[in-house]
């Protein structure tokens, strides 16, 4: 058919840096001499189905790069999960197109939207190229040493831990910040990289990979509240107990038995709220602040990591590359290969389609309420250049003169 | 006497730049041959009673700089509110160690301090110089144009809603933030400085400065949800309703009405939640999502204003020089003097002490859900450089052509 037709398209959770791949994508696709046009889909599969197209091919590389720097999905995203039905549809609407390559910015869900498009092609004996471009800031994705998004949304939460640790040091008390992510606590654990000092917050870290077990995190918050007149907890929102079940259920219905009513779990503020709730009403301490970075933790504009805008471009650069000159469809990959240094390789679709990564054991240390140093090792350099840094007072002592 | 000593101290609550004053007081005085020491007294007034003092002559003005660009109080802050009391045990102590000069950080509860203890040494005959340095995130210190630590809370709330607009923009739906401030609305509206495009959120804007109504709340997100397809919402955690009651109690009141059970007041993420309730129960939308921005904005590091680092920088210098070479105890107050251009002057304290300014006429919309340009201009200056800017695609359509 030889159309020079390509579509590109955005799905899941925006990130501070997606844009960049969308771009990277059309920037890159421009300077190859057989591709004529190239799509985006809006919203994602949603705008396959709907066939709501733009002709990326019509912006100025000017505008690109100031969108590419732009947080969130400029062409707007889903929470489509497309079974075999919605993929055949996509297929059929590329088809009408004639697009030859198809490229889907996304985590685990996208992922595999782009392997059964990708088998549909096959058995339909249609030439389409199809390649996943990895995003989430959850970290999840296998196969990956991280995921373009998870370096800026760490970068967040460790500015905002640094800041709210300064600020509970400042007037002590116990302060409650609960992060993103339900099953892997790779951006929890980055709340780690805001401490600085050996009594700086945060104190205590609960990540989804290690049983929460409210008595325990009782007594965890009550001895550092002891040792340091102040206590700074970072809590995934996904923390669960030994059998799966999510402490805001948990909470929530404890709550009800002592006749305080229901609460709703859909409330995003709620489980900070009842952990703070447990802490005065079983500690007795007074003064106890909760947060729940919600929506800002990945798309709060003018936090990002110049490390993740690059290899978020990249890796959109390299997946038209490996269209290009490639034989076959998968899913780009970051690998690791300096300190810091890193290269792209394509994975195979099955390989990382659906799956889950969460942090391994040895990022978490023996207490489970804390990272080790090779988890900052790892973080680090993600968190890219000009991190702010927090400073003290030498603080000399005056001797006492009031006999009053 | 002739001590040479000098004591400066950080009341209430923490701000991006509140350092760079105590820095601009250290840094100041030890220009002046006559001052020996400069003391920071811990947590404010109450390390006064307590005598808990650091010398900060000893400090490295390296250092001082290094921490004026820190945020949060770096003497460390406390909420207590002297009475006459308590004041008069601040004298006693300022006595003992022969101090010439106090000088205090903070905000209406702070200078009102700052005035009674002025006046227990006018009283006692003791040659004391008292100076209030204004500082507060609400901006609410009536006699100044506007209060160091507000101009980078703002755009922090400024730089949050253009993030989380653009994130609803990707994943359309109804958000709702909700922004610190009880009884002066300025930093809720500041969330307006967000705003780029004429479809982007905050499409509605809710202060305290005018009645909350919970039916006409739904019915200004209906129509902006069925005009735009979304709808972002700024908050004040101080809305309230004709009678003065704060919206989340009635809201609270309404769930127990409802046999909902009882809503702890004291949670943090309590009004986003319920606010969020209320519209996925009365309107039908599914995708309703609400944040409190909590402790964020106020702490967050590297997210802050240069002119409020300068201006707070300056109102510190300048109390000194007042203290120095003038006669008189008093605030000292911002005064704009071109577009952009601030002088300081030194009020006196008891035009400033234990007064609340609130939101000018002139600066809310007739809507009363949006602000005006009168307010843009106010406080577009104040945000400083380096503002992040949101671009979006030209996005030209591709015609259809799927006939499936």
């Amino acid at each position: 058919m030889a159309s020079g037709k390509i579509l590109v398209a955005q799905g899941g959770g925006p990130t501070a840096v997606i844009n960049q791949s969308m771009v990277g994508v059309a920037l890159e696709a421009r300077r190859h001499h057989n591709v004529q046009r190239v799509y985006g889909a809006r919203h994602g599969v949603r705008g396959i189905v709907d066939e709501d197209f733009v002709d990326l091919t019509q912006e100025t590389s000017h505008n690109l790069e100031l969108v590419a720097a732009t947080p969130s999905s400029a062409l707007g995203s889903t929470r489509d999960k497309p079974d075999a039905r919605y993929c055949h549809a996509i297929f059929e609407v590329l088809r009408a197109h004639e697009i030859e390559h198809f490229f889907y910015i996304g985590g685990n869900d996208s992922s595999d939207t782009v392997r059964i498009v990708s088998e549909e092609a096959r058995k339909a004996n249609y030439p389409l190229r199809s390649i996943h471009i990895p995003k989430t800031i959850d970290n999840d994705l296998v196969g990956n040493d991280h995921t373009p998004g998870f370096p800026s949304a760490a970068r967040f939460v460790a500015q905002a831990f640094a800041g709210v640790n300064l600020d509970n040091a400042a007037l002590p008390g116990v302060y409650v910040g609960v992060v993103m992510g339900r099953h892997a606590g790779f951006l929890t654990a980055a709340s780690a990289l805001g401490k600085k000092f050996e009594d700086d917050g945060p104190h205590l870290i609960y990540l989804p990979e290690r049983t929460f077990d409210i008595p325990q995190f009782l007594a965890d918050v009550k001895s550092t509240y002891e040792r340091f007149g102040r206590c700074v907890v970072a809590v995934s929102e996904g923390v669960h107990d030994a059998a799966g079940t999510p402490i805001l259920s948990l909470l929530a219905k404890e709550l009800e038995h002592d006749a305080h009513g229901n609460v709703q779990l859909s409330g995003t503020g709620a489980l900070a709220d009842l952990l703070c709730e447990e802490i005065r009403g079983k500690l007795g301490i007074k003064r106890v602040r909760g947060d729940t970075f919600g929506y800002l933790q990945r798309s709060f504009i003018g936090c990002v990591s110049d490390v993740d805008q690059r290899e978020a471009r990249e890796v959109g650069e390299k997946a038209v590359q490996f269209a290009m000159w490639g034989t076959q469809d998968g899913s780009v990959a970051i690998r690791r290969t300096g300190f810091y240094s890193v290269d792209y390789e394509l994975l195979d679709l099955a390989a990382v389609a659906g799956k889950t990564r969460v942090m391994e054991d040895a990022f978490i240390a023996a207490s489970g309420t804390d990272v080790t140093d090779a988890f900052r090792l790892y973080l680090r350099p993600l968190l890219g250049s000009g991190m702010p840094d927090a400073f003290r007072l030498r603080a000399a002592p005056v001797p006492r003169r009031n006999t009053a």
